[in-house]
């Protein structure tokens, strides 16, 4: 597959939720939502989003490529930090407008230094302001690994 | 806490990604993106959005709420089919723009029947179109359960 390749036109919801094309279902911004999973823990890693090309990149290197929708543009994840992502396994939802990719991280996947994005608890069913509660170490020390980059 | 209650709008990033307030950074559609694992396997169910209203009677019942973007109205996850979700854990997101809660699923999480609503796989390193590949069997029958309902 061509990195340009455009992906077919998504279909009525029966042809989406039933049919074997990957035909994905961009939002009004060009971007599925991607879900990073630790394909041996299992923990969710990131969320992130993926336009055509990044869509398309992924699955022909096995890399995880994602849209940056801050920076407005294409990103290699671990393009800075060198801890990208090798992806494992990639599935689709019913109406094909989210990814799911099972991936090996190198190191830890948020740009805080923790292993997961998800390091903060919500508590549930307690009344009042909610205090989150913090569940993760830092697996790397950010001011190091992004001295000097952007 | 109550159902209306607004949350403190969101501060600068240093404060969302290292503070202990939940201060969530809803999109222009006042949306955040929620992960449903199976609290269980680890299994990624669905992927749907929640409003502030949702997002808040989620943390006050631990009861999965969302919001339907094609319906415009909120929505407790298995109202109609009986499928809820209990939520086990809340975690909230670097920069407070998606949830990940681990829930105790009824029976399955997609409306096709299926336990996963990412039941097909993307072929990866593969030439030319994407045929995906069906993984799950039906855990329901949906023309039996949503039946003479919307």
């Amino acid at each position: 597959m061509s990195d340009k390749t455009a992906f077919a036109v998504p279909g009525a919801a029966a042809e989406l939720e039933e049919g074997s094309a990957l035909t994905p279902k961009f939002d009004a911004d060009g971007l599925v939502t991607c879900v990073a999973t630790d394909a041996t823990s299992g923990e969710v890693l990131m969320v992130a989003h993926m336009n055509n090309e990044a869509l398309a990149k992924t699955i022909a290197t096995g890399e995880a490529w994602y849209f940056s929708r801050s920076r407005g543009m294409l990103w290699r994840k671990g393009e800075t930090s060198g801890h990208t992502q090798r992806v494992i396994e990639m599935r689709v939802d019913c109406d094909q407008d989210a990814v799911w990719i099972k991936v090996d991280q190198t190191i830890a996947a948020c740009h805080t230094g923790r292993r997961s994005c998800f390091y903060r608890a919500v508590p549930l069913g307690r009344p009042g302001a909610v205090t989150l509660e913090f569940r993760d170490e830092r697996a790397f020390d950010p001011k190091a690994v992004y001295r000097g980059k952007n």
